[in-house]
């Protein structure tokens, strides 16, 4: 799964096409005008400013008919507009249609947010009016600059959704659970008492944790409020005695509230987040991170109270995987390795036979993923791309666009699974029938920076951007490139996007954090030839130890997803020697993992699909 | 000529034993007294805040004895102390014995500032002393940080050393000459136009120019203040009208200043800039460079004119070489090749016959070099390190540290020349007698990495950090690594190390400039095994525009410098059959530009040295 070149993420969810009357907008608009609002600012994120939304969230969804994953949208008593990025055009001109809204393309594409249209066109004196709760304060703090000197309100506890949304989806009722140690490596006890320590290296008396992800990896527990995540949405607020959790009572188990007891973890109701921070004594300090932390509860904290803004501790100390976690991952990678290649076994068996589709193929594969044991769901919406539309990068086939898998061509299939052993995430490319000259030349080159990148070794000291050009090098030298990172960190049994390391072009202040041995990120250079066919290759890869010289502690990346790559699809006489061996050794480790698990028939395919080259 | 891994600079002054009686600490401490400042702090630039100190300005070497580039005094009534960097701990240590000065080792290696000195040492309510002529408003700000809240009053007017320096050098009084069109390709007057329009694209009235070498390049003048680049020392003031250019009217030829004269520019007193920059009218925009404007002239402007604080204009035009300066570049480049090949053969025929010496070998060159039509002088101080002096990077031989060149080793020599044609800087590692196998290895590492990055090709917005890894790789893949940027880049006649791209690993706010067809920049991977020897290959490389497809415009590096890589250091088989193609190619090059321009003696002996491997 791919994340945009400046470090967006691309968001997979299944498109659907919803039905809107028209009079959403009417209603906000009467609303607008009986709280004295002139402009209404919407997000498209929840109260933990994360990558993944519940539908009780997904408001513009809702309101505009729009279903990609980021947008805002304003609304004023004669305008209703709505931005997003330029991946989205096509899609979000298409549903828009007849919703009242239209679509804002900036004129410089970076540009893709509102700030220039609210600086010219929000008069002196207006009021603006959002839900502080789906706003982080680094974004509120961009709006208070535009409108300095303005003399512009921002009603930041403005509400108006809630009043129009009559058939809003509830928010989960899903019970957490406990994560057990044999799966995640170490005990809660342990996790608090590192991340106590790192906050009185960091001069903080409290530390608020708004990411959910952050919350179940301290806590060892997991939840099932969000569909690809196994989150329980949470907030908690850490200092040196106790450990405030604020989540649904009733959705925590009274075995685990007991165990939390005994660690002086007090479970507290959801909405109580900020009446509780606005209660932190004067003189402390905070440890907070702005872009994850909502206005509203930035807001409730006392002047007084010095924050410290910087990424959260267990963010960092969760990106390095403890050796079980390590172990388990192996396993994980088995499990998915297994089921993809009884998949693509049974594709091959199946093709031209049985009418297959996009969509068929997804389900059939998750029925694979499914039958593994310890298997929790999806990492996210899985992409089978057939042919042109593989040239799609953030394709996801709907019943719309849903494409028979019929004749020639490529088929990019990008998928994973949640287990308690770990978060899976893979791609491969395979031919159906007899590829062209184009494709493999395309398809070797993208492996080669697969390759390359899987090989890099370095010192202590090295980020993503750093490491990039490897994947890229091949196909920059023949004028091709693809347009999103090469690789993002993935979590262990979290988000399947989950840094705060990755590999991309981007550098600056969100530009990756410096690996360190146990990160996982995947390695996922690309080809699109628009109109075409695409091509992308991903396994994930772990950060380790290599040789420690006279010039310092060097690094290495262990490649530890299992499934063939297509050799039909690779011109042999471009690789190089150290290539060709790393393809072999793959090969070789796949079907040394992975045969024990399968049929004989399917031994014997796979035996042939990871022959030497 | 090399930088240092977070891009700054690496300086090459000859070391020179000088004579300092303690009694300057002394009268200095009197001084203190009579001002009533509690500590005076003193910085090792000139007013221009670059690379290059003329002696006058060597305040620093001349109280302490320390001779090192980059430096920090702080003197107390009690306390004398010095900060540099780790690179000169050892020669400063020697340097400062009975000088009166310790020198200030900070715990953590990366902190070699003075701020955590201060912040613990400088009572409230004290009074320090600088001289805001010599310091960076930029500098200037983070000493305000330090000291806020504390009641501490900075003077920055506070010149205590003329007073005590008796025997102070002149500064030069060289005239300034005009650099003809023929050489540098563009009437002043379009350079003129040309920042004026960037100047109201950045809604700047007026713009002021700090760095001699951008005024150099804006009035295309040369001059001679510095040592090594050919510099003017001003300072300008440029609005949409006239050019204020601030400098000593006796160093202006006359028939110069009729030019200026009919083209706007009007010369004024060097000491005037504060002055006119105090006048500038409320309500105006100034464009400057905060890092190379003095707190002097960064306070002198009203507070009621807007700064742009941003790389100043010429800058950023100037690092873009244009037809003219890319045609003469390769003429200097010949010439350089010429004279380095000249030196070599000599090199190679006397070798073991007369006493030769680091010294005398670099005094050899510059004399080939000085031999070339339209040389102006060296353009830094060459490095010639014999053996384990080699291992030294920064190092350049003193009459003390002097060795004889004897026996077999690794003789590392980085020079380069200021010609009408351009600037040059070039590194050769020959082996004299039979080199080692280790070092024959370590010199086809960095030879690859070399030819790596020369072969590198990459879309447009790729900076030095991404290309980095390209010079690395195959260090990195033995362990092995070199503590030093890979690039820097290169003035026209100007300075040899001008920016603002570079190839390093450092990234951020000073992470180098995006790569634009045109620029100039060295490429020099290198190795160092301390106490045995050194090895650097060093080339220019000129960007340049390589393929446009669908996936947009592409570029790539065009090796410039000309002198033959000394095949008996390579093991040619490890290079791979583009690195081989690479390497004949670029012999093949270098014969065919170089052979006409030498004796039959010296080109059959070049026949041999690039004959194909």
């Amino acid at each position: 799964m791919i994340i945009s070149l400046d470090g967006r993420l691309i968001d997979y969810t299944t498109l659907t096409l919803m039905n809107f009357p028209i009079n959403k907008l009417s209603e906000l608009r009467t609303l607008l005008k009986t709280n004295k609002i002139d402009a209404y600012i919407i997000s498209s994120t929840d109260p933990h400013l994360g990558e993944y939304v519940p539908d009780h969230w997904r408001i513009i969804s809702w309101l505009t008919g729009f279903t990609g994953s980021a947008a805002t949208v304003v609304v004023t008593d004669t305008f209703a507009g709505l931005w997003t990025d330029s991946r989205y055009f096509i899609q979000a001109e298409k549903q828009l249609k007849d919703s009242g809204f239209i679509l804002v393309k900036p004129e410089v594409p970076s540009k893709n947010d509102i700030s220039d249209w609210l600086e010219v066109n929000v008069a002196p004196g207006s009021r603006i009016g959002l839900d502080g709760r789906i706003f982080s304060i680094q974004r509120f703090r961009k709006l208070e600059k535009i409108f300095q000197g303005k003399n512009i309100i921002i009603d930041i506890e403005s509400d108006l959704i809630s009043e129009i949304w009559t058939d809003r989806p509830a928010l989960s009722t899903s019970p957490a659970f406990d994560f057990p140690v044999k799966y995640c490596g170490k005990e809660r006890s342990e996790k608090i008492t590192e991340v106590r320590d790192l906050m009185k290296r960091a001069g903080a008396d409290y530390h608020l944790l708004t990411s959910s992800d952050d919350i179940m990896w301290l806590l060892n527990i997991r939840g099932n409020d969000l569909k690809y995540s196994p989150l329980l949405s949470s907030f908690a607020i850490i200092d040196q005695d106790q450990i405030l959790l604020f989540a649904e009572e009733t959705k925590i188990p009274f075995r685990l509230a007991m165990e939390f007891d005994k660690l002086g973890i007090v479970l507290l109701p959801y909405e109580e987040t900020a009446g509780i921070l606005s209660s932190i004594e004067e003189g402390s300090t905070l440890l907070l991170t702005p872009s994850l932390t909502s206005a509203e509860l930035y807001n409730s904290v006392p002047a007084g109270v010095r924050k410290i803004e910087d990424t959260s501790i267990p963010a960092i100390l969760k990106s390095v995987k403890n050796k079980t976690e390590i172990q388990n991952i192996a396993l994980a990678m088995v499990k998915d390795g297994v089921a993809l290649t009884k998949f693509f076994y049974w594709l091959e068996g199946n093709s031209g036979k049985l009418k297959t589709s996009e969509l068929t193929l997804a389900e059939k594969l998750t029925c694979f993923r499914a039958e593994q044991e310890n298997y929790f769901g999806q990492s996210f919406s899985p992409i089978v791309a057939w042919k042109a539309n593989g040239a799609l990068p953030h394709y996801s086939a709907t019943v719309d666009s849903d494409t028979v898998i019929d004749g020639n061509g490529l088929l990019l299939i990008d998928s994973g699974g949640q287990y308690f052993e770990g978060t899976t995430d893979i791609t491969r490319t395979i031919a159906i029938g007899r590829p062209t000259m184009q494709q493999i030349k395309d398809f070797t080159l993208v492996l080669k920076g697969h390759i390359n990148l899987s090989l890099a070794k370095f010192p202590r000291g090295i980020r993503g951007f750093h490491l990039d050009i490897l994947a890229r090098k091949f196909l920059w030298e023949n004028g091709l490139n693809y347009g999103h990172g090469t690789g993002h960190g993935v979590g262990f049994f979290l988000n399947v996007h989950e840094g705060p390391q990755n590999i991309g072009p981007a550098a600056g202040s969100d530009s990756g954090a410096v690996f360190v041995p146990g990160m996982l990120t995947s390695n996922e250079p690309a080809l699109y030839r628009e109109g075409e066919y695409g091509i992308r290759i991903e396994n994930l890869i772990l950060c380790s130890e290599d040789v420690e010289t006279q010039f310092g502690k060097f690094l290495k990346f262990d490649t530890v997803s299992l499934c063939y790559i297509d050799k039909n699809l690779i011109d042999v006489s471009l690789l190089d020697e150290k290539e060709l061996d790393w393809l072999n050794n793959y090969h070789s480790n796949v079907y040394e993992k992975l045969s024990q698990f399968l049929t004989e028939e399917e031994r014997d395919w796979l035996k042939g699909k990871t022959s030497i080259v």
